[in-house]
C-alpha cells in the first residue's frame, strides 16, 4: 500500500475555532459523525486550550468521550501545555498535537512566550505525554513565513524539528499557518525534512490564502509526503493573516489525490454532505474550490 | 534570463467567447489596453471564426487593426481554417493559433469534422500561414481527457503534435480544455513533450474546473514549461464541461510564478484593474482565486 495517502481532518478544531459562532456540542458531534462516515480515519477533534482564549473549544472535556467510537478512526486533540495535556489525558485522548511557532514574534503574539520558552513548554509537554503513553505530534507553525518577521529561515525550522524529535514527538507537521508559501519553497523545505527525518512521519498543513494550497500539496507529495492536514469545506483561517482564505479543503485534496492514483479511503460525495452540515453549523455555505464542479457531477448523476 | 516565464493572455478570446453578453469593440479595446498596461506581452486578441457560430468574436476584422500598438506586445488570433486565415491576414495578424482536438468525437461535436479531416484542415492552414509569413502555433485540445471519450491516449497527443510540427507549427500548446487533468498526468505528458520537442516552444493551457489549474501549472513548470496561457479574472469555460470554472486566472498564475522566483514582467496590482474592467464588461464580478487576499493587500497598502 505505498500509494496510500493519509488525510488528517482538522475542520472540527482548526476550522471551527476560527468561526464567529461557537458551534454547540451536538453540532460538533454531528459534523464529526459525517466526517467519519465519509471515510476519514484521522480527525483532530478539538483543542484543550483556555476556554477564555478560545471559547469555541470550551467543551473539549465533554466532547472527547462522546466522539463516535470506531476501531478504525484515530482522534487527536491539540494541547498547548501541561495543563492542557492533563485535561486531554483525563478525557481519554490517545494522541496530542503540540504547536510550536518557528519565530520569536509569533510566539509572543500568540502565547505571550519567547521562542526559547515555547520550545521548553513543548519539550516538557511532549515528555509528559510520552510518560502517559499518549502518542504525540509536533506542529512547526509559520514554517515558511511569519506575518511579523517575514520568511522563516529553513535552518531554524530544521533545528526546531530536531528538538521536537529529541523530546519524543512521534510525527512532525510542517505548517504554512498563514498560507504564504509557494510550491518552490514547499518543495525545497520538504526535500530537507524528508531527507533529515527518514524514520519519522512528516506531514504537511497548508492554508489557501494565496490560492496555492493545492499546488503546495502536490509539491509536498512529490517530495514523498504521504500525510496531509485538510479542513472540510476549507473552513479555517488565521487571525493574523488579513484576507486569509481557510485551510486546504478536504474535498479538493481528496479529489486531487484520488485522481493522481493515490488511495485515501475517503468518499468525496460524502465529504460534500459533511461540508453541507459544516455550512449549516457556521451559518454560511462552505465548500472547497471544486464545489461547483462536484455539485454539477451530482446533478448529472441524479439524472 | 532563464528564469523568465511568458504569460499568454487569452481572456479577450477564450474568456469573452464563453460569455452570454457580447462585449462591444470599445469594451474589448479598453480591456486589452489594461492588459497591455499590466505588462502582458503576448495576447490572444480574438478569433476569426464564423460570426454565426461565435457572435462574440464577429468584430475580429475591425478589432485587430485597432489594437494598441506597442513594439513590445505580440498579438495573436485563433483561426479555424483557410477562410479564417485569409481574414486574419487581411487584418494584419502576425501570429495565428490553430486548434486541433485530440479525439474523434470532440472534433465532430465542435467543428463537424472527423479527426483525420481536422488534421488535414490544420496542416493545410499551417502551411498557408507559413507561406504568408505568419507565425503559427497549434493547440492540442482535450489533450488529457475528452468529455465524450474519456482519457486521451498520450500516444495520440504526441503523434498529433508531430503532425503539426511537420506542417510548420512554430509552437505547440498542450491544452486541458475541460479542466480534467490532475498534476500527475500533467507531469507525465509534459515530460514526454519536452523530451520529444526540444527545439520547439511548448506551452500549457489549463482550466480550473476541478480546482487543480494552479497545481497543474506548477507540475508543468517543473517539467521545464516556460510559457502558459491564462485568462484575466479566470474568465472562460467550456460549453461541453458542466460546472466548469474558467481558465487559470492570470492573477493566480503570475502571483505563483513571481513568488517562486520567476520573472513575468506582469504587475499583479494592474492585473486587478484589468479584472475589474473585465467584470464591468461581462456584467458580473470576475477574479482569480487569490482575489480576496490581493484585495486585502491593496487595502493594507492604501492604509
Amino acid at each position: 500500500m505505498t500509494d496510500f495517502v493519509a488525510v488528517n481532518e482538522v475542520g472540527p478544531r482548526d476550522g471551527l475555532q476560527n468561526q464567529r459562532v461557537a458551534v454547540d456540542l451536538a453540532g460538533k458531534l454531528r459534523l464529526i459523525d459525517a466526517l467519519v462516515d465519509a471515510g476519514l480515519r484521522s480527525i483532530e477533534a478539538t483543542s484543550f486550550v483556555s476556554p477564555k482564549a478560545v471559547p469555541q473549544m470550551a467543551d473539549a472535556d465533554v466532547l472527547f468521550p462522546r466522539l463516535p467510537a470506531r476501531s478504525t478512526v484515530a482522534y487527536s486533540a491539540l494541547v498547548p501545555n501541561a495543563r492542557g495535556l492533563e485535561r486531554a489525558a483525563a478525557a481519554g485522548v490517545g494522541e496530542v498535537a503540540l504547536v510550536l511557532s518557528a519565530t520569536e514574534t509569533m510566539n509572543r503574539k500568540n502565547i505571550n512566550l519567547g521562542l526559547d520558552q515555547a520550545v521548553d513548554v513543548c519539550v516538557e509537554t511532549l515528555k509528559s505525554a510520552r510518560a502517559l503513553g499518549i502518542r504525540t505530534k509536533a506542529y512547526l507553525a509559520v514554517a515558511f513565513e511569519c506575518p511579523f518577521e517575514g520568511p522563516t529561515p529553513a535552518e531554524r525550522v530544521m533545528a526546531l524539528g530536531e528538538r521536537m524529535l529529541e523530546a519524543g514527538a512521534g510525527e512532525i507537521v510542517v505548517a504554512d499557518t498563514i498560507g504564504a508559501a509557494a510550491p518552490s519553497a514547499v518543495a525545497a523545505l520538504f526535500r530537507r525534512c524528508m531527507a533529515a527525518w527518514r524514520g519519522t512521519p512528516v506531514s504537511a498543513h497548508f492554508h489557501d490564502t494565496r490560492a496555492m494550497a493545492i499546488a503546495n500539496a502536490w509539491a509536498a507529495l512529490e517530495q514523498g509526503v504521504r500525510k496531509f492536514d485538510a479542513s472540510i469545506g476549507g473552513l479555517g483561517g488565521c487571525p493574523f493573516a488579513p484576507g486569509a482564505a481557510g485551510n486546504l479543503a478536504t474535498e479538493d485534496l481528496v479529489l486531487m489525490l484520488e485522481q493522481c492514483g493515490y488511495h485515501t479511503g475517503v468518499d468525496v460525495g460524502r465529504l460534500r454532505r459533511a461540508a453541507a452540515i459544516a455550512g449549516e453549523l457556521v451559518g454560511h455555505p462552505v465548500g472547497g474550490r471544486s464545489s461547483a464542479w462536484l455539485a454539477a457531477q451530482e446533478r448529472r448523476a441524479a439524472g
